[in-house]
């Protein structure tokens, strides 16, 4: 952390510590160097960076002061108990509300992908370029399942940063994470098996799920803290489960992370039952604040849990390149995937090699999560500002998604419908569960460069809200 | 045509015709030029090109002589009656096959990619640094399935010249022709049901049905002529057969091609029986001669079959870029590659699109096909010399693999151990059959440049195929 950040930091867990409280005038930029020490370049770069965060506010002529933040929010509910599937099948809506935001002209709130903008690294296009004018023949042999090794061992050397040992040959380059998710499913499911999905879940393992011909149960989610451990316990030892697929950190569609005792806890019913982790941790890396958590892959000394990931939600979706860490799996995925797509594109992979070889991915990062936070801080801003009261939401610390609860029977379903003719798309809760118990629910993509669209939109939304619920009261 | 072409295409089928037989020695070139008044550069190009070829050989000082063509072997048999599989389970050897030709140090005979060098079309990869330049940022979004409207036109434009009708909206563009065909027969079939593919088969459609639970049941397949028609129809009365997937130009690993006429009655038994056509076609743009073979897709009137290619055995292999004219079935094959790998990468996807847009890539296929002949021809003489005189194969009008046979019981797993150790990789027959009817053939990779390692390789071959045999006898 440099200097800036530090203090930045500091100031930060001083708003959290309650020791300043929202309205609050901070020490002024004079005050602020004496009292540090630091220059007052350093001052000015710590207080514009929390401005940018969304933790204080200028006032021309007067000075920073603790920005009404919006986090006192009612809390989501998310998912309750149990929901058993022997036939998942898939409400053919997701399609559309994903083929919707293909349509320039429409405002993609509901989209799954981070704005293009955001993630546009034009030093990855010229990699690109270069790589594909040096090596005008790519060899797909020399690529074949498990895909580049020197993206094979960038990726491993990033595991070992964080303290996760992965050696370069557990890790199968695959075609986006979907395809890891998938392959890692299917081998170790047969059709008739038990899994088990948050509720609510990614779509995506709800169709993998519906094109495996498994059965799935669905476990009681937590906004803040993921799955519900006692559930899977319980379920765990009355169901043949065979493998978990859930997502540790900033979960889709809730944005809830897993604490570490969690993380644990559930390492140690999945090794006790037998059952086999898939990870899916597609927004690791957009974690606010410092400190980048730790999967509960960490935590796997058998080699039995799948790792699954990508650079589709930092750095360039397009390029169709992930990867999964599939420990004592990674032949079988092999041979899965010889079948499936035989290997990711070849340039892309290259290219995203050099890139990860070259450095820079880090900067990239960082400011791609501030950039994050800031964004959800203006998404809530105007969610205070445009929604009934009676809204709930939480505030992940980290990735782009928000998850707005209303009382039931709101039907965001009926909200998708009006807000699409009003040109704005959402993800309706219930592209994310085969029960109907999320239809009051919906997800808010809060990644987009603020501008008055924007806030057009949302002003729309609100007013849409306010009319469903005023209907049902009448 | 140019008309040196013209003139070869004369000379080659007076040679078919048997006005000039082997030995035979050709007019002069200055006695061509007499005859055809065309000039002494023309000729030249035209007695080149059919020594290119292998029509023809020059003696020096001597002049040019009818070569000793390589399609009097006894002709391969390929399979016998029908193979019915309730529960396809794949020899996990082809895996191994198919790692081996990673190496470098092997001889790549059991390849299926054709070689790397062959396909270098350096304009590509500059098209590909020109899109990574000016686009730095791949917006997914717009590519989801179908994938890049330009991309799905210039297919469409190549379906038009062939005078068969596919609209953009029909096409979806896959990871490769092998997401495409995975996806097509996932489209129309729920786990249990009845499929027919052809016996040998291409073993990623074994490998499909295996992932897909199917039962299959596999069809005696013509070396020259392609899948049994009466065998076909028999079994299209008797089970309730969804779908049908097979190859109708240059069959893998068999070589034969369907006449048009049964490719016509293929669509009326398909027709008849409500049965679905997976047209595998991905060599179908490797034919030799002067005619591309119509796909039995341009017989679909109902918009009923799959017609599945890549630009993977002409272009560029490592894009892993694909796709599937699906008629009725676009919308079904969007949702499960949504669910499969998003899209496929999006910028080989435009580098292919402007490549094409650019034009040239005829060119290119008119080049490659000449050049895959020619090696065809030197492969055919390596086996003549070397092979043991019992060999059989045919000479496939296209494509680029050879299939051999010898008289049972000899044991092509057990030559592909042996040579696998002297550094030569083949793909046994077993690979393409769950039954062991084809044990005693194995498909030679023919596309690779002549040279002094390659013929070596085939000495090597032939010699542990002349111990092999002896051994039977002994």
């Amino acid at each position: 952390m440099t200097r800036y950040e530090q203090l930045a930091a500091q100031i930060r867990q001083q708003i959290e510590d309650n020791i300043w409280q929202v309205g609050d005038r901070l020490p002024s930029l004079r005050e602020s160097v004496k009292q540090s020490g630091l220059s007052l370049m350093t001052v000015v770069q710590a207080y514009q960076l929390l401005e940018s965060q969304g933790w204080i506010a200028a006032r021309p002529q007067s000075g920073y002061y603790v920005a009404r933040r919006n986090t006192n929010f009612a809390a989501a509910k998310g998912g309750k108990g149990l929901h058993l599937n022997e036939n998942v099948e898939i409400n053919a809506s997701i399609f559309g509300v994903l083929q919707a935001c293909k349509d320039p002209d429409i405002v993609p709130f509901g989209s799954a992908f981070p704005e293009p903008a955001l993630l546009d690294e034009p030093k990855l296009g010229k990699t690109l370029a270069s790589v594909a004018r040096r090596l005008a023949r790519f060899n797909t042999t020399a690529n074949l399942p498990p895909g580049n090794e020197q993206l094979r061992r960038n990726i491993a050397q990033r595991y070992a940063s964080q303290g996760i040992h992965v050696a370069p040959d557990e890790i199968v380059i695959t075609a986006g994470a979907m395809e890891s998710l998938v392959l890692s499913l299917q081998s170790v499911t047969q059709p008739g098996d038990w899994v088990v999905i948050e509720s609510p879940a990614f779509y995506g393992s709800l169709q993998a799920i519906e094109r495996l011909k498994l059965k799935a149960i669905a476990i009681k989610t937590d906004p803040l803290f993921g799955i519900d451990l006692d559930a899977l316990e319980d379920i765990a030892a009355k169901y043949p489960i065979k493998a978990c697929w859930l997502m540790t950190h900033y979960q889709n569609p809730l944005g809830g992370t897993m604490p570490p005792a969690n993380k644990k806890r559930l390492v140690e019913i999945l090794n006790k039952n037998q059952i086999v982790l898939i990870e899916d941790d597609v927004y690791g890396e957009l974690y606010f604040g410092n400190q980048q958590p730790i999967p509960a892959k960490a935590l796997d000394v058998k080699g039995n849990f799948f790792h699954c990931s990508s650079f589709s939600k930092c750095l360039a979706p397009g390029y169709r390149v992930g990867w999964v860490a599939a420990g004592k799996h990674a032949s079988k995925i092999q041979h899965l995937q010889m079948m499936s797509t035989v290997s990711a594109s070849v340039p892309t992979q290259l290219a995203i090699a050099e890139y990860l070889t070259q450095g820079g991915y880090d900067n990239h990062l960082r400011k791609l999560r501030q950039t994050m936070e800031q964004r959800q801080h203006q998404m809530l801003g105007a969610i205070a500002q445009y929604m009934p009261s009676s809204v709930k939401v939480n505030t992940p610390k980290g990735g782009y998604f928000l998850w707005l609860e209303f009382e039931p029977p709101f039907n965001a379903i009926h909200l998708y419908q009006l807000a699409l003719k009003e040109g704005i798309s959402i993800a309706p809760g219930s592209m994310f569960s085969t029960s109907d118990q999320f239809n009051h629910a919906f997800r808010l993509n809060a990644s987009f460069t603020w501008n008055e669209q924007l806030e057009q939109a949302m002003k729309t939304l609100g007013r849409l809200c306010h009319s469903l619920i005023a209907e049902k009261r009448g």
